[in-house]
């Protein structure tokens, strides 16, 4: 049986170029993919058969499980990540087994994925500070790889982004544009990004002596809903003095801050400035907003094709340490973001 | 070993109870939980075990492909729909496989899935009109179930919304509010709900004998973009008197056509109207945009959901017509539509 790098030596192409060419991608031109198609038929090439992984004794198969209760929400940028990490395993013939847990079920539902035998490794979303999912496959040495990372001296493979560079340099324009009351829109807490963009967040402000009031940090889902609530609660003054400047982990929430600026007849980028974290949801881009919006941006797409590259080297027993990747973030400023009202906005 | 029918019939609870109890889900008393998780440890049951697998000769595995080329979109409503079949195929200890294929290499992604061995049975995405994989697959006889159908008298399991319930509605509530200049975004031409919508758009036009000029019907990607692109042609007037009313396959691309009318000064019920299927995005919800939007309504995960229940059945041997469900679709008049403006709206 011929392997797909036997293959792809007889061609003088690499793996990825003829998976890619096997899979019908339009960067493969169709000259390069018919000769392909050709010599897999000559060599009797089969992808993924069930003989090899039973020669191999392995599975060929990945785990991710998601976190979502019934009736609760699921993270619309969780598809752009699927996309991404199931695009990079079809490129190393791996296979991507998706299971959801209740989120107090995360451990178990693990635990029983390793012990089914379906897989030969696993990418672990949303990790948390003291996570027990990573404490249990590290003790049992079961291969896997983790989108995001907590701590310094980290023992795991990870794909992580900037997110003390990203929310540091996003809190310095708001306070260089004049921004003194500045409100955080953060994500659920104990999430190691929120936690990462919050001590980034607070830092930043109190290197410049610059106070923050408990009550303009704020920790939800990421929804639309969420931030106009937020939003909409503080602008309304009830409870204080409203912020003149807004910092979302989301576009989403960010969309629901503009809908609660909007209903207070504020002009956005002018009354009240906003920057939103943006991973790159294609269907819905913030550069098209009806107030074009400030973004720091990655596209999450680019964790997926990361984490499957470093799960495939992981299997094939690269050390977990080798496998650590932390991506820059832009900040790309847009009309969102404007100079602080003069009166400090007060007059509201 | 023992099953999880055994399993429930000892407790005297459904196997549904009992998958949702030890999956941590909250419906599941936590009484009920622990005496579910002793029963399972003092049984020794253990759910989808490669044993059991080589025992049935079965994988445990359902396959699903979507369609993504590389920097291409993926649809986001796509993990709503992943969240349904993912939970109902739990509860049937059914895992999920994913994969992806660019849109030309659809088939052959099917055809290789199939001869891996690795699943009992798939779920097929959007189907097209003499869509060349559910002629495979029935040839092949290889168990599967549609999310669609095409035509009268269908010989495969699937589940469908009632597209044309749903448009001939919207379209008559246009008429009925003195429309007459209705312009259709729809999604991509061939796809089956397209072809739906479109012949109940152009049916309710003709029996009420307004004529629909072709430039009224676009087909495109159902992003927030293409939504915009379209109605701000439109809008132009360059080619002819503009729509006074929009009709819209998605509520992304609703929110294009209101960033259009924005810019081109309209107000959203009053100058113009707008209706869009909403297939409930939980963090985006038509009924909060700036403008509450008029939407014909089902929320997408059910789909999922009744899909993962059929292709259970169908592995487990029921006939395809007896696992085939049309689900009503409701029409939720919001703030997005209004009166035709009594000038025909031809002095903007």
């Amino acid at each position: 049986m011929t392997t797909l790098r036997e293959l792809a030596n007889h061609l003088g192409l690499s793996p990825a170029t003829v998976s890619r060419a096997l899979n019908g991608y339009p960067e493969v031109g169709e000259k390069t993919r018919i000769r392909v198609v050709e010599a897999a038929e000559a060599l009797n090439y089969r992808p993924n058969t069930s003989a090899r992984r039973l020669a191999t004794g392995k599975s060929g198969m990945v785990g991710i499980i998601f976190r979502a209760a019934r009736n609760l929400l699921v993270d619309p940028h969780f598809v752009e990540y699927l996309a991404g990490l199931s695009m990079g395993l079809a490129d190393r013939e791996l296979d991507l087994i998706l299971r959801h847990a209740a989120p107090g079920a995360q451990l178990a539902a693990y635990q029983r994925l390793i012990a089914s035998g379906s897989i030969d490794g696993l990418v672990v979303s949303a990790p948390e500070v003291d996570d027990p999912r990573i404490a249990m496959l590290t003790e049992r040495n079961f291969p896997f790889v983790v989108h995001g990372h907590v701590g310094e001296d980290v023992a795991y493979g990870f794909y992580d982004i900037d997110n003390h560079g990203a929310f540091s340099r996003a809190t310095e324009l708001l306070i260089a544009l004049g921004h003194r009351r500045i409100a955080f829109l953060n994500g659920s807490a104990g999430l190691a990004f929120a936690v990462q963009r919050e001590a980034a967040f607070r830092t930043t402000l109190a290197a410049r002596g610059i106070h923050v009031p408990a009550r303009f940090v704020s920790h939800s889902e990421m929804s639309e809903d969420a931030g106009y609530n937020q939003a909409a609660k503080w602008l309304s003054g009830l409870h204080g003095l409203p912020p003149t400047a807004f910092l979302c982990s989301s576009t989403l929430m960010a969309i629901g801050v503009m809908r609660a600026a909007g209903e207070a007849g504020l002009e956005i980028g002018k009354d009240v400035s906003i920057i939103a974290h943006d991973d790159v949801l294609p269907h819905l881009r913030s550069e098209h907003f009806s107030t074009p919006l400030t973004v720091t941006r990655v596209p999450i797409r680019e964790a997926g094709l990361a984490l499957a590259e470093m799960i495939h080297k992981r299997i094939d027993g690269a050390a977990p340490k080798s496998l650590q990747k932390t991506a820059n973030v832009d900040l790309i400023v847009r009309n969102s973001t404007g100079a602080a009202p003069q009166d400090g906005g007060r007059s509201w």
